[in-house]
């Protein structure tokens, strides 16, 4: 059985959301999921890094519907594909820039499958869904249209592991105010750190955000990366942190992040 | 098999929606989908709005249970009725305008299908969600109560659709800013426009948000009605506009808006 | 059949629900429901009253996943306890103070149903996740760990039902401003009430929030609760109550307020 996964930056409080999920159901019953509708609007960095994050837990079978769409009624692409037994359904903007591996991507063309009517500005409704209620429903991949050579991959650089020092990005800052970049604790040759993030230098590392003193720390979060946190408060607001900015972090006196 | 889809302001963070759902799961096993929980705070324009827009996409079969209810405890009626095999259950404070059809409605009486030892203060848990169970496990309609001749609709000023000039209204403001008004595009007829929104005349048309260059233009939403859009910005916050604005649309050398 | 409702202040935007429900999805086919991802950050006391008032209108075999965690990772414990056929599973922080009625807790210990290389950061993802799936596919409860004698509540003081004064405290502002107390209506011995909210005393009393003439009026709230409130307006806004402050009631010549 097929599961359909949303992925969006529609909001909860415009109908957009809503008519997306009643083609859904009028056309398949699957289940559905929502995931997210509340990613940051027109952030396909963001939705990007939050498909790399939720994808690998997620089972086969999984129909992923992305949509964060600032070019919809452009001539961008819509792009289906499956990869290890996980269908994903894009605007070919990047948005599966951490999540394809390589394989094939369709390009989605049969207007046989798209809402009769449809609207140039809402391809989740009139396009999207439909097309995931037939993949549900057991459609070939291939029919969504021809295959293309290549998807549209974002300019992403990434971390650089040096034997002392180790540079990457803050890519993303949660609800709680962590710094979350993208560096891996896993694959950082050194085990005792400092981390200079915007003007300043942390080198105190922690287990747990709730065991931790007053002040800035380090800590390996949920993804395996290294973040940036403060006890009890936020660390982008109180060290002034921004997505996009960039790290470095040398082997030091510092303390020892457990991998 | 019934599926009951939630439409209400009430919030995500309050355990209201939470309580509801317990009720409907509790006594029913038909699949419930949120369509919003986040209506502006008694805003039945708003919500009636949100209905139009999202109803056409679910199925037969789908019961709407929706709860923007300011006057609860009061003595405003619940309606329920049934209409193209879907099922709407609501205040009867003009919830339903611009989705009813004159079908016949029946008021929610029958106190044996409510919550036992309910309150005045949330009828959504204590009346509409054990009605809307009781219905989707096959209740007739007309077992809730006896059938009222009318129900309440909202004093709404319809748009004026002339030769050279069409007048019309700002019904939403989107998440992303778009200013959305209720002049159905296929309607108008002259195809060249003007439109005068605020204190700002505005002649450009596009086909897509994402192809426009800076500054403000038209487009034909997703609803088939016009829109105010602002590349990459907020249409409402530049050209302070507010929901319930007038605005006028003429014929003019300005661009042309496909239907 | 199993049910899985998730209580949780992880908020919407960012990949921690989703990989959640995918850790879900992925080991169990019973339904999940959203009960709220909202919750204030880290506010326990906030959690265990939504407990309160939404726990009894759940059926038998819901299993509550309750993760609002600011210890993750430290050596506070995760509890699972079944109490009237509902299972919950909450880090032993407090969170089911007001639902907890003695029954005998399990400490979650059992590595072999985590997820394996799970982080030290979340827990709800690694942990909860997959014990809740093993739970709702049939493991008996015993099997997550051993039994504890006892688990963590918070320190409350509950309301002090005098012959003339009652003592209570505010527990909850909700989305509308409506300022909830803990003075249960049922249990206070007297009809005609005066109360003091801040520097404000109050006894007009009302049946309905619509019906309400202008200012500060008392109410039975959903939960048999009096309310503090104000006519179209936030009470809490309007006569500047935050949580936790404590009011007083006394018998006056104010309104009566019904059972």
């Amino acid at each position: 059985m097929r599961t359909i996964a949303l992925v969006t930056d529609f909001g909860a409080r415009d109908p957009y959301v809503a008519a997306m999920k009643g083609v859904l159901v009028s056309r398949t019953a699957a289940p559905l999921h929502d995931l997210t509708h509340d990613l940051e609007p027109y952030d396909i960095l963001g939705a990007a890094w939050f498909l790399k994050t939720v994808v690998p837990y997620w089972p086969a079978g999984t129909i992923f519907v992305c949509v964060v769409d600032p070019g919809v009624g452009t001539a961008r692409k819509i792009i289906a594909l499956e990869q290890d037994g996980k269908v994903f359904l894009a605007p070919d903007n990047g948005l599966l820039t951490f999540v394809w591996s390589g394989v094939r991507a369709h390009c989605v063309e049969n207007e046989s499958l798209f809402l009769p009517n449809g609207s140039t500005t809402f391809h989740g409704r009139d396009r999207f869904a439909p097309i995931a209620a037939a993949l549900a429903n057991g459609l070939p991949l291939a029919e969504v249209g021809p295959a293309v050579d290549r998807i549209l991959l974002l300019p992403y650089e990434p971390p650089v592991y040096g034997d002392k020092v180790v540079r990457g990005t803050i890519v993303a800052i949660d609800r709680f105010g962590n710094a979350i970049t993208d560096i891996e604790r896993a694959r950082v040759p050194f085990d005792a750190f400092s981390l200079r993030a915007g003007d300043t230098v942390i080198d105190r590392v922690e287990q747990s955000y709730g065991g931790a003193a007053a002040g800035a720390f380090l800590i390996v979060g949920s993804t395996g990366c290294i973040e940036v946190s403060v006890a009890n408060a936020s660390a982008a607001e109180r060290l002034q942190l921004q997505r996009l900015e960039r790290v470095e972090l040398w082997r030091s006196d510092g303390g020892s992040l457990h991998v």
